[in-house]
């Protein structure tokens, strides 16, 4: 097992298997040394501001990085060929009031440079969404550098 | 006329010139070997859930792929200089109680499929937008990756 | 002083220094010669069509393209390292009845062209959101691609 994923493991967490994309995409694609990670959504429903606080969105951030971590292993095998985090997309559905977005998307930015140090610190937006797919919490996509060879 | 331009024409589609763009900005932009290309609005207005079903929004997805094409045509001449479907963003406007996003783009990967085979799928975010330019029902941006030489 | 910051301060314009970003992400990270940027708020806070016009939002615009120049400045030190202006996505908080979005972001791409020409031009998506990070009227975040020596 690779050094990530036994980062992973120390913090008590372990990559299942991927659920296949809900409709007609895959869960990123390769071009050149660049990953293009598809938008995956949370597992928290709701809005924040209205159903769901801050700092459950903030743990749902979080926790998407690990589903995404999970299609990543699963489409190029192993996590210790990423070489830099990249740039992070987050959208988030949240009430009229609600816009420290910011702080929501840091739970998911926080475990990326845990796992992964200086090379994990990205780009980031972060985006009320008017809707989201399956009324999901958020929604992240990202962009990685791959390891030229390994 | 190249390979994707028959399987277009079998399809019964034939793509004509594109408008310019709505405002200061081009149709695609080159670096390296990757095309970035503009959000392009459906002709399709209204919001999915209210005045737009989804079928119909599912029709203007794939719509707007051939309006899409036809940009990347403008730009680069020839597509068959595609070498893969990257990356699609699309971005739909739908009342507050819809949220099946995925099916509705569903109806653009499927055409993007269809023409470039398995290099044809790609990652994909599907957002609710609170609002698209001109009140389209959709907008699609994409990132492709081109054939080195030719 | 390099020719980029000359223009600006032909028209005016002075950088100062960044604000460090709100949250725990970078103001910018390469990728080879490709630079992502955050994305960067207006200072204007409201929404078009309510509390802000579309003069105003235009503008705002604009000053948000010199606020992310003073991030790259920072990040990589001389903004003639750059070779061209690839991708700019907007997000523009709106009331429901409006849609020119395009003629907003025209704002900031105008600033764009005026000072890098031609390589100025750019692939851009203007989206509404229903939330931005602190009421911003705008966020702008931007693809750039680096000269690949200097």
């Amino acid at each position: 097992m690779g050094l990530i994923e036994d980062k992973l493991n120390n913090l008590g967490i372990y990559l299942e298997p991927p659920k296949p994309p809900v409709a007609n995409y895959v869960g990123s694609k390769r071009a050149g040394n660049l990953l293009f990670v598809s938008g995956r959504k949370s597992e928290l429903t709701g809005k924040v501001g209205k159903t769901v606080t801050e700092a459950q969105a903030k743990d749902a951030a979080r926790d998407t990085v690990v589903l995404i971590l999970s299609i990543i292993k699963n489409d190029i095998l192993d996590l210790d060929l990423i070489e830099s985090v990249v740039k992070v997309q987050g959208f988030i559905q949240c009430s009229k009031k609600f816009n420290r977005l910011p702080q929501v998307l840091d739970g998911a930015s926080a475990l990326l440079i845990e796992l992964f140090g200086e090379q994990g610190r990205h780009a980031r937006t972060a985006t009320g969404a008017a809707q989201l797919p399956y009324d999901a919490t958020i929604q992240l996509d990202m962009i990685l550098q791959l390891k030229s060879t390994k």
